[in-house]
């Protein structure tokens, strides 16, 4: 029996936390922060793994690794990022423990000369590292990537958006010129709104962080927002353009081609396990998750259905023969024939784990030489060919991937409203969505909204993103009644 | 230029180190104890876990992720395992920073109230999950599998071989009866045997640790064991048959189908990136790595050599269709046009790092329709067609694949000897290489032989993989003079 999914409208924070329990995708553990990520909510994030790691390859990174510790004393160089990172961070201090009156206790003589900090995030050990590697303009660029898992102390957690401990990319790289650099920022933003995309059929905007929101030791973060169904936004990948503060930190330089010393510019960009977060709010409704054909780890479930024994092998035979057409056709398909467990309960199974599609076989689909066809995001239920199995199948998981794509665009679509005073922005801001209002461009004005409205600013949207409205139009800021360069993105956010 | 490499036989282990720095493999870190794995050594994991994954999954195997931290209290648990990892481990014990007077400590008012472990492997925090997940017949087996990197504080550390950090797989399964444990435990050595022997070209021999090198916690752990080129052992896998150690520990039971509580049945089996080191010393020469093709991240390095402007175009018009063909036909292929070096330079570079084929391209080769094909194995060269350029290829790579583990077979077989008595044991030893020798199965014999030679017993071999020994008769133990079941396998051991 699958377990109670509270409805959304009913409470939407006990819908995130019940899905993504009833669907396997993560769970608390007794570790405080940390969460168990069983095989469904693995496998999908080793399916983003295997879609980013394409692009990355593809837009000329490689994959390295760098030490998990951190020495307290590389956190400390650069000036921003220490105030970021420092006051939530998981700090080793002792490297033994030892038995004491039958308890075990960390040793006091086994303390660390330097406290090492767990990682929250690499640019300090790995600019580190560059400047031993870096020496000339031959060595650059220089374009690496790390899978990893990182901590950050976080007070208020919530499975996947915010843990102490989750997995991520970080994507680090070293170059010659600031225009390069730059570029390799904005070309890195693209690819993560590619992924969100067309892997996550999840609409997201594209745009600037305020200074406020900026990373913490970087010149520029560009981001990728995205809103979820209860009407709040929710950055899902950050793209830093670091300038020279991390080359300067690290003593970082390179002999240019006309044989001068120069520090090298520098970018950082990252995803983390909060994607999968993402995914579930921007699809999920109801009766559970739904997954995008592109990442679902199972794309087809077929359930034989079988009322006597005699059944039992001609069913059996036509389930697995179509298990083993869509396998060779390169889908990844499960055949769930356990005894154990009826029909029903194993159709409600994947209706919860957001299966796309779920195929049935009884007695009669033999005789006629059918299958029943179940689409999870609809619920369109159609008797389909066994021989065509793999086109109808193929048209099946296409037509899923963009009706998801489709109803997320339009849900934003509906949820996004320019705000022409402060009032209005107020009463659009307890609606939900992103509201489009223009800024002044101070940091006074986007702390007294956010105050005020608990909404804060997204991004100053890259423009020719909102059908309609030209968020680069010039006008007043109806908050501080001065003039404003554009529309930003406003919301309350994850 | 390549850089200086220390010959094997003046210097092994300098020659080690040399060979890793030089092909970029793995450097020290400011961290103590912790790689950085530059992209030539992560790659080579990846392919690692590529082929390790595929043959978890084909044998009933799901990934997950557990958390990184492991509390204090869960390691105490195992009375076994607390005693083989709480002396070697680090310990978060803060989790904030603060500046004061300018320096950056650690905040005494953030201590936690249980310390954490960096998980030296995960049995603790996995069976405290087991629990709760397993409750009936009906959940079991449970066999998945973890990527991670884990920490144990190792004092005297060596790139690959012995580091604080490393990364590796934790295969962790549980079991309705000791029959089936015991039979994962023993598929999942073969599965180690096999990717050893298949992917790395490394022959191993399969067997049983002595009680003294069993894992902490386990009732028995098997184990392959690999013979590098300085006549040193190395084992290579860990395969532990845990019993019910862990289930009582954590209170891990389920009901049977006669409706009785029991006890679940475990095993856990792991290897790491220590095999990189493994491979390294089973295949380099003085010039540098020898990389298997079916691991190598790069197959085959194509190098246009261009004597004047003019013959650029031709040369690299050649060069581009073979690399082209070469990567439909899914080959991992380089062509390195880089202007910055010269063909010489790349000639050695990739000669040190150890990439299988090379192929050179010349106006001479353009005219003629070939390529000159190198072999980094046996050094041979020899002028191919370009045309024919991919079955080249490929029987090269087949050729090369097996040449290396016959070469690597047969110094193994010219290093193993069987001791008829102590003393000629103890010249054998000093030979190097495996000795075989009767042992009366008591710690007290081992210890004396290792206190006194420095050689372990390595595994008390599966029958049948010595040809012409036959290593399960009866005997005398030369050392005690007792009686002896079986001939052990001795050797002096990384």
């Amino acid at each position: 029996m699958a377990e109670k999914i509270t409805p959304r409208d009913r409470d939407y924070n006990q819908w995130y936390q019940d899905v993504v329990r009833a669907a396997k995708l993560a769970e608390t553990s007794p570790v405080r922060g940390s969460m168990v990520l069983p095989p469904n909510g693995y496998e999908l994030w080793e399916n983003m793994q295997r879609g980013l790691d394409g692009m990355f390859k593809a837009t000329g990174h490689r994959n390295a690794y760098f030490p998990l510790f951190i020495p307290k004393s590389f956190l400390a160089r650069e000036a921003a990022h220490v105030e970021g990172f420092a006051k939530e961070c998981a700090v080793v201090t002792h490297y033994r423990l030892k038995e004491q009156d039958g308890d075990l206790i960390v040793d006091p003589e086994a303390e660390l000369e330097e406290p090492l900090i767990v990682r929250p995030t690499s640019e300090t050990i790995i600019w580190d590292t560059y400047a031993r590697w870096i020496q000339s303009w031959r060595d650059l660029p220089l374009k690496l990537n790390q899978w990893a898992n990182v901590v950050r102390w976080e007070m208020r957690t919530r499975l996947f958006l915010r843990t102490a401990e989750f997995l991520w990319q970080e994507g680090h790289t070293a170059h010659a010129t600031e225009a390069e650099a730059v570029e390799e920022t904005t070309t890195m933003l693209d690819v993560y709104a590619r992924f969100a995309e067309e892997w996550m059929a999840m609409p997201v905007i594209k745009g600037v962080k305020t200074a406020s929101e900026r990373f913490p030791g970087a010149v520029d973060t560009y981001c990728i927002e995205a809103l979820m169904q209860d009407g709040k936004a929710l950055q899902a990948g950050t793209s830093h353009f670091l300038g020279q503060n991390f080359a300067k930190a690290f003593e970082c330089t390179f002999q240019n081609q006309d044989n001068e010393q120069e520090y090298v510019w520098a970018t950082s960009w990252g995803v983390s396990t909060r994607l999968i977060g993402a995914l579930i709010m921007t699809h999920g409704d109801d009766q559970g998750v739904i997954l995008p054909p592109k990442l679902a780890p199972i794309q087809v479930a077929i359930v034989p259905i079988t009322r006597t024994n005699d059944d039992n092998e001609a069913v059996l035979d036509a389930a697995e023969e179509m298990r083993d057409s869509l396998t060779r056709a390169g889908y990844r398909v499960v055949l769930d024939d356990r005894d154990q467990y009826r029909p029903g309960w194993k159709f409600a199974q994947y209706e919860v784990e957001g299966v796309p599609v779920r195929l049935a076989v009884g007695p009669r689909d033999v005789k006629n030489g059918t299958a029943e066809m179940a689409r999870r995001d609809t619920g369109e239920k159609k008797s389909v060919s066994a021989r065509e199995i793999v086109p109808a199948i193929r048209e099946a998981l296409h037509d899923i991937q963009k009706a998801l794509y489709d109803r997320a665009y339009a849900f934003r679509r509906d949820h996004t409203q320019v705000a022409d005073s402060y009032d209005a922005f107020k009463a659009q801001v307890e609606e939900g969505g992103f509201v489009l209002m223009h800024w002044d461009g101070t940091a006074e004005t986007e702390a007294k909204v956010k105050d005020e409205t608990k909404a804060t600013i997204r991004c100053v949207p890259f423009p020719g993103q909102f059908p309609g409205i030209d968020t680069a139009a010039a006008g007043t800021d109806p908050v501080s009644g001065q003039p404003s360069e554009q529309l930003v993105v406003y919301a309350r956010a994850y």
